[in-house]
């Protein structure tokens, strides 16, 4: 049996004057890319570039849209209507498109950022919205979200391919969801543990909560971050053991079967 | 021998709580429609609403790229870099053609807005940079731009299919440029006499400027405006007048020879 | 005994190409403006004008400060930490001193808009950002709000004067709150059904609600809209009913006690 | 006799969850703060917490307003009005004096950002409109621009007290204009160098053009960036140098005499 396994990680995060990220250090550890689509940020520049990138080191292309906040980086809820949400999605689908085709590529996934990815996860609603949209774009895109949870059970709904993930260096409570970024412990940044972690999620399908029990898991993806200075290496890391492990680390549109 | 011709107009060019335009009605009246992108006007669900209105009237579904100002309406000259025009250019592009996939539609043409417009019919740089955004997009677009501008140029340069088109209801000067919206005159509001220099340029290729001298034209588009009260009315009137005279009114995408 | 009430509408709401409401109509029947900051509606010039025309009315300038969401109207809730609420707060009632200063006069009032507003109402963490920011930018500022809001607590903990409002032409719920836009019956547009509820309420205390019960209110001001076509011939009805009732029109900052 | 100098460096180029330059640490060694207001930069916390490093450190608190460009950091020219140019600059002027009431201090100056800052000294139009726009919001503010600029005619003619001021680490052409930043050698990197050029401007009135001449110059201020890693380092080198050799460092507003 061979073990196969994606690394997503947050691309194009920078705007106009503002850089975010090392995005052509960590695209080489990675083997799918979440691009931002200029609402919470990226700009046509940023995506331009990113995708040239993301093509050029052969790694899978999604969609990372986001709420229309850059100044809160698309990390505060919205109340939106599911009207705005699918309107607001194709809109940002369609942008990243056009410089995917620009370099011959084809989107291979989406998954929604930040506030937008939270509340779809919980709230029917606009999981619900959020699927209808990326599915009237292009039913052959993959959604890319928690295990169980209501993005998944819409974008099953609506007949797209859903691929779960994990988050590497973020706690978990007990039933799943992620501790929230305000709480200390939060995010792990020790690369021993977040090495540990990854072994654990992949290896053996479970990843330690934070009230000290444990949660089954069986991620399609890793998801790590790229805002902090040392996340290269951290990814580097994790693609070392990984592979170490003898498990493959392949774009989800390589493996995933639907 | 027949006559054929194509009206263009304005679409889609409300935003959020603001509403533009009489689209419902002036739809009925034109064969082709600049869709508003969202940087100078528009939003996703306006976006949404245009492209359907657009498919369900069959006319054909042109992308209206600006500026990324909104406060200024796309109508302030901006200096950008031939690199943020073109990024900028595929950015729109891409968004409007996610809406198009939705409702089974193709884009048919691009018409840049505003200030873009005016600096790409006289500027060859900007012309180039926008000319290339639109080719590396979809060589198949049809660039909609004034004859003997450096926008048809450029355009004509990187392989596309330009039309050329005359504003119906705008003062020329003897150059073949329009008088300034802050001038004057620059705007011809009474239906008979737009419906007369419709005639003048259809029938009889010419068009009398400013200074009381002709413009020889021969123009594959008639450009109405559709953000005064009368223009339903007034557009009404240019499309009967035109098929009284026995031209027919298509759009671009259906007769144009490349 | 002399009767003394004071009419309240937005202003200022116009954007760029933008035009909404008829400022110059309405201003002519109310006695304190709620102006628009730029976040969620206007811009530097609407805000200019705006001013101008308060100033040159004698009434009371009042600012309006909304969610930075020009797209959704200042709508849609969002989830704002109490710094960046205060800090949002304080900056619109900057911008907008700014204009005031120009034409000779102070800000005499503030009123959150939108979903600022309702959040404010109900949500005591929202409502102390909002009168702490208001208060440390100039505490002799009346802050307009619902009577027994959560936002009237706030702004007597911070020892601001508030005033409460009615709205003339929305529908109330048993329990004060105002029956959501999205139902059925939540504006009442007929000028005679709002005039005699304007007359309810000043005269007797009391206004209808929904569940044909009885709300008791004692109102400082009573707010209209502006932004419907008929509202300025309503603003003129309302105002000549109180008139012709012996009750006085004025701006707030001159008979409010506190 | 004893001579004295300002340093002046932009701060509050943050903007959500982007951060540039190191002002909490630069801010040592300057003596007079440009605060971003919004447009091209900053955001209501930025400016909220620039403004209070800015009193507590006791220097001089200048408004550095911009085009509303944020995508293009106010660097891209944009043909606004001269109206929109007023309207524009009030409203960041009253936006950041928001802020410096709440920290107990008085607006010390305004210094206008990158292109608005580069049309203002060679345009009258523009420059008029500034000074027009800081002379009705507050005409005690100090204008603080290029010597021998349209902005300091402009400022003279409207009643306002300029200061002139030099770029310590930028190029100079041999009428007095900047090196352009796309040219080669434009920004002077390295500190000896910065340091050897601020000492000739201030002990010696003058400083070297590319080609080869020299330039008289006689500033009030001195302008230092601070948005490059060793902004501080150099920062602190300036000053030194200048403290060295009995040149004092003090707010514009403490010396200048009108």
């Amino acid at each position: 049996m061979v073990r196969v396994v994606d690394i997503n990680c947050d691309m194009g995060e920078s705007f106009g004057r503002y850089t975010l990220g090392q995005d052509g250090l960590i695209v080489k550890f990675i083997s799918s890319a979440n691009v931002a689509c200029g609402f919470h940020a990226g700009d046509p520049i940023v995506m331009d570039e990113t995708v040239r990138l993301v093509a050029e080191n052969g790694i899978g292309c999604g969609a990372h849209p986001g709420f229309p906040d850059l100044l809160g980086f698309g990390r505060r809820e919205m109340m939106l209507s599911s009207r705005e949400i699918r309107a607001s999605v194709i809109y940002q689908l369609g942008a990243l498109s056009g410089f995917a085709g620009r370099y011959g590529i084809r989107l291979q996934h989406v998954k929604p950022h930040g506030a937008l990815y939270n509340m779809a996860a919980r709230d029917y609603r606009v999981a619900r919205a959020v699927a209808e949209a990326v599915a009237c774009f292009d039913h052959r895109l993959i959604l890319l979200c928690p295990a169980g949870s209501e993005m998944a059970r819409a974008g099953r709904e609506v007949g797209l391919c859903s691929a779960s993930e994990v988050f590497a260096d973020r706690a978990y409570e007990s039933d799943g969801t992620l501790v929230r970024r305000s709480e200390p412990g939060s995010v792990i940044d020790h690369p021993d543990e977040v090495a540990e972690r990854v072994l654990g999620i992949v290896m053996h399908g479970r990843v330690r909560t934070r009230d000290g029990g444990e949660l089954k898991v069986s991620p399609d993806s890793i998801c790590i971050h790229g805002d902090t200075p040392g996340a290269p290496a951290l990814a580097e890391r994790i693609r070392k053991v990984l592979l170490d492990f003898g498990v493959s680390v392949e774009p989800l549109g390589g493996f995933l079967r639907c």
